[in-house]
């Protein structure tokens, strides 16, 4: 996976276990798409200081995920889910029976609330 | 929840954001039910240390729940396999189609694999 996106992905689970100020920093950069130059000047700070502020919550990061390893856990989920939503269409083109269907609708409709 | 059940609960999802010494006393405290004297003898240290120990491991463990919420996300994907299995078993009642059931019993399978 490009560094980037992995790292993204990673701030969507860990974000809150980050500073304030490592929050704000590594919005601006991966989400806003500001330079490390224009975060330096928002900051009053030098860009390098930018620099190692992110590499270091790039280690934090991924020193969670190690620990926790919520991304790999909700790739799973998602694995999974695309598993059940295939049978569960399957059984719909199989089935003519109404009621059946209804439960399968409501199968797909509780694993797209939680998933 | 009584407090001891929910303190064993979060530990196996936190447990590795403590350190190696937080992880041996809850363990001893939580796991092999050793008093706080036995673990106090074992580390050489005063009851009252493994005390304040066990207290500042429970503010920890609450406030990693407070900003993560696994053992709430958890709960509420056993709701949802239980929501989905129960549908599965009445779909199964409700089939005579060999091909439907095999579909529900892969959905199962996989459901049990991965919550």
């Amino acid at each position: 996976m490009e560094e980037r996106v992995e790292i993204s992905l990673l701030l969507d689970f860990y974000r809150e276990l980050l500073t304030d100020k490592q929050k704000d920093i590594m919005e601006m950069y991966y989400n806003e798409d500001l330079s490390l130059g224009e975060i330096a000047e928002l900051n009053s700070t030098s860009r390098q200081a930018i620099f190692d502020n992110i590499k270091r919550c790039h280690k934090i990061l991924f020193d969670y995920e190690k620990k926790l390893g919520l991304q790999s856990k909700n790739y799973q989920l998602r694995k999974m889910k695309d598993f059940i939503d295939y049978r569960c269409n399957l059984i719909k083109k199989e089935s003519d029976n109404s009621e059946i269907i209804d439960l399968i609708d409501e199968i797909e409709k509780e694993l797209t609330k939680n998933i």
